[in-house]
């Protein structure tokens, strides 16, 4: 099960629309096509939406190594507004995106069929990067839990959201590893039900418990104390610790705090976005009425009925008991433990 | 639109698993499809299927009328077992049930066919009842809100979940009748979309402006301060204020308190269960895994997923800023207040 199969000159993105009742593959062969995919949600996750569009820059350089070193950077440059512009709320990608323009510019003096291949490269290392960040960040986050635990999570932040182990999950996988007893409640995550399609599906191929719970029933879960604590990935970390992820996350964090749990978020340090003082400024996506009326095609709402459909919301870091990084553990986030954390890891 | 049509002899039930898509209704001549149709929640909210399960009294009554006076009332018993079975958190089925069979008993001395007539009547007075209480209810609730309110509401305690008008739908429709400038929110309310099926469209057929969120999107619409106050019925509500409603309804009462939001329920007195001492004592039906894992059909999970799927939570009087009742509306519930209500009005 890989989110993304990369292979030099192509990519394949397992198809996470129509998981988990096929498995299949799209393959991209330009750039165009790997910003549809994010665009469309083939693949998924801030980490893997930034390794795809890592490789979608890679794609876009080979498909503009004929042209002279100057046009070969603006072409460039439109691949990465074009890749920007398919999601706005996680910031891997544009960090992705960023990461492989300055690669090309750093390189500028060398014959654009050469950038090209270096690109390829740095595309595959930041792939292989993510993997191993995710093991770090699994590592540390199992350390913060207890023997045994019963973990509530929310959307995926697993190996599909990712280009391998998870962040959320990876630390799940991490405590499993290390032999302690997890049990997962997943929320199903309305609308696009990434629990139910997804976190379900890859926690059960693991062998690791996974009960699947509407959104609705958390608190109910909380107040009958059947969970431990409260675990989610993130798609952008404002300078102050506000995260913004899956709408109904913020639910969760308010619900958490109301019973006395602890809420803790694992992201990468790519997740981080240091030019944005509070997640006031992160711009929330919002996504077409038909994920709330249809359900695989199937209409369950009243025809013309008016819709709301933030694909993210803000938690603020203050509702947070930690964030959970390859550089460490950040506990009750402020901006000067972040800024303090990436003075000594450096962001990449 | 009518949830329940009665019709000497025979009783129809506008289809609510079809709605919206289908408006149709399922006729009933005994009380065991009467029982079946409560089951199978093509009636549905405590207060309809109290009146469903009156007239399913009058219909076995009916149907035992050739019996003498002992097994008349034996019969009567055993059908009252029946639809008391059929569903064990809403109060109100059982009270109804006790109701006409209190009418038997005390009847007894007549001819069963006389008793049988007697009943219909009842459940005919029962159905009328319910009309004029959510009448009362919406009155004594409309007049808590301010002449602008954006209202979330939850599941459908509306016209379809009562014999008509509704509780919480109806301090909505008692509130756009004095002139009020009202917004609703409609909480699709997973897994079985009672807000996106019902809610939204009940809400549309009276032109009331409704906006459809998923039930995680709370959260974040309390936070950007998009909501005035959450309004919802109830299925039993206990001696000290406890309520039992819908799943969901629990973390709805905790946001609303985080974000110092007024949060009301809406309920007649044959909702409350005074020998019920607080909501720890009330059950909790659990629903069919299906319900999670599918779609009107459509696979929506992974094969053998575990699935909690409990129906219905309880938010602790402590939340609940007021009931509001046909006879008058309890500020912060406390047991002495319910029971002056009680002693003042009695319980039918």
């Amino acid at each position: 099960m890989e989110a993304i199969r990369a292979d030099r000159g192509k990519i394949a993105f397992l198809d996470q629309r129509k998981l988990p009742l096929e498995t299949t593959y799209v393959e991209c062969h330009d750039c165009q096509s790997v910003a549809s995919a994010i665009k469309e949600m083939v693949v998924r996750g801030a980490p893997a939406i930034g390794a795809a569009a890592a490789y979608g820059m890679a794609l876009a350089a080979a498909s503009l190594m004929h042209l002279d070193g100057e046009l070969f950077l603006a072409g460039l440059a439109e691949a990465a507004h074009g890749l920007k512009a398919t999601r706005p709320t996680a910031v891997n990608l544009s960090w992705a995106v960023e990461r492989m323009l300055s690669v090309a510019r750093t390189q500028a003096g060398r014959e654009p069929r050469q950038v090209a291949d270096m690109l390829w490269e740095e595309a595959e290392r930041i792939a292989a990067e993510d993997i191993a960040i995710n093991k770090k960040i699994g590592d540390s986050g199992a350390k913060l839990l207890p023997q045994e635990v019963r973990i509530l999570t929310h959307c995926n932040a697993g190996a599909l959201a990712t280009v391998g182990y998870g962040t959320a999950l990876g630390v799940i996988r991490s405590a499993v590893a290390a032999g302690k007893k997890v049990i997962v409640f997943a929320g199903e995550t309305r609308p696009y039900l990434q629990g139910a399609r997804l976190t379900a599906w890859e926690l059960m191929q693991d062998n690791i418990p996974v009960t699947l719970i509407a959104d609705n029933m958390a608190g109910y879960l909380m107040q009958k104390g059947a969970v431990d604590a409260v675990l989610v990935g993130a798609d952008r970390i404002a300078a102050n610790g506000d995260v913004a992820n899956k709408i109904g996350t913020y639910s969760l964090a308010v619900l958490a705090r109301a019973h006395g749990l602890p809420f803790y978020v694992a992201a990468p340090l790519s997740t981080f976005d240091l030019t944005i003082a509070s997640g006031d400024d992160i711009p929330i996506e919002e996504r077409a009425a038909a994920e709330l009326t249809e359900i695989a095609g199937v209409r369950i709402a009243p025809e013309n009925v008016a819709v709301y459909n933030p694909a993210f919301d803000v938690t603020p870091a203050a509702y947070i008991t930690a964030i959970i990084t390859e550089a460490g553990v950040i506990a009750e986030p402020t901006p000067e433990k972040i800024k303090r954390l990436f003075t000594v890891h450096g962001h990449e």
